[in-house]
């Protein structure tokens, strides 16, 4: 590499990971180039059990974010890591303190609060059969609530009229909700952002269809 | 209220909850004092189901932290908002982006890959009969994953030789993982930072046992 030249950043992703889709947006509204590496979560066993994968993230799971040869993993902190040294327009988090928090806050309601209930490894574990009843009622429930506290912050987007890091996790678990057939005409504040989030072009240049590795059947 | 006074904020918790906890933790490193409201998860069917918290936080959870009437709710987001409005000494956060990145992924290991999937909400669905073995289960799990990323970052605690927002986070998982009973004898490095952490005056007054809420049979 020529001197003074810096390695793209390298996103470790697959193109129906929840997790993976919200930092593909976030890099997409800050307009950063990356080089896309795809991890298969169900050939092969699962290629983010593989061993060289594993040193990148011990966790074993996507995304994983790789700045200078340091691998950065966990889809929240990498995007908290993007707004610190992609400081370009949109701001993926507001100014002020508190409104930062409800960013946040709402960001985690969907990270910590619905994702990981229906996440791979615990569908894996309850099994085939049961698994699309368990998403489906683990996404209902948090939706319930998450709707409820959009209608405290919500305009155009999850918190005002500015998009944000809880957009980039609001249209991923939308997504989710569709495969696990929530019937989503329950949440009308959800479904205004998500229609005004798709409207934007880095949305749509992040969605799992656009990803190199989505097979041509589900384009 | 005087003029030119404000209100200590308002810290709702239960005294056995990880998420509450790790606040705590947060708010005594910081030495920032707040009023405690207990809310009990699991007596008259969970105080947090009452209308007038559902207010506070539509998600019907603990923790929420109250700062002149705006209630902030989710762990993570008011740790990060703590630490931007009370800059003193020590930092839940290290400056360097890079650093900063590894503080939150640990966070996050905890907050949205342990957690959530052993949280009550999770253990009442799955019943009296298997939420042992399930809340056992993926600590291990995680705990097994967490100890290799550990062992990458941490010195004396989770990340480098200095406290953090991380380790407010693994303290009481660790609580967790005892409740369940998982053998902590495979996570040396987990047990490092946990001795370390308890020894700092922070964490022993954030703990259960020392809140107004702990029963005394449990003291």
């Amino acid at each position: 590499m020529a001197m003074g030249t810096k390695a793209k950043p390298i996103l470790y992703s697959y193109f129906r990971s929840s997790c993976s889709y919200r930092v593909r947006i976030a890099l997409a509204l800050k307009g950063v180039e990356y080089e896309y590496r795809a991890v298969n979560l169900v050939k092969d066993g699962g290629q983010q059990h593989f061993d060289e994968y594993k040193q990148l993230n011990p966790m074993e799971m996507v995304p994983s974010f790789v700045v200078d040869g340091q691998a950065l993993t966990q889809s929240v902190p990498i995007m908290e890591y993007i707004e610190e040294v992609y400081p370009q327009k949109p701001s993926l988090l507001p100014k002020d303190p508190l409104v930062r928090a409800q960013v946040r806050a709402v960001s985690e309601i969907i990270n910590s609060g619905i994702q990981p209930i229906q996440n791979l490894p615990v569908l894996q574990y309850v099994g085939d059969e049961k698994k699309m009843e368990w998403g489906r009622y683990w996404i209902d429930k948090g939706f319930k609530g998450l709707e409820k506290q959009l209608q405290q912050t919500a305009g155009e987007f999850c918190v005002g009229d500015e998009v944000s890091m809880a957009d980039a996790c609001l249209v991923p678990q939308v997504f989710n909700a569709n495969r696990f057939k929530v019937d989503m005409s329950q949440f009308p504040t959800i479904n205004k952002i998500h229609q005004n989030c798709l409207n934007l072009e880095a949305f749509k240049a992040a969605g799992p269809t656009m990803q190199p590795d989505c097979p041509d059947d589900l384009k």
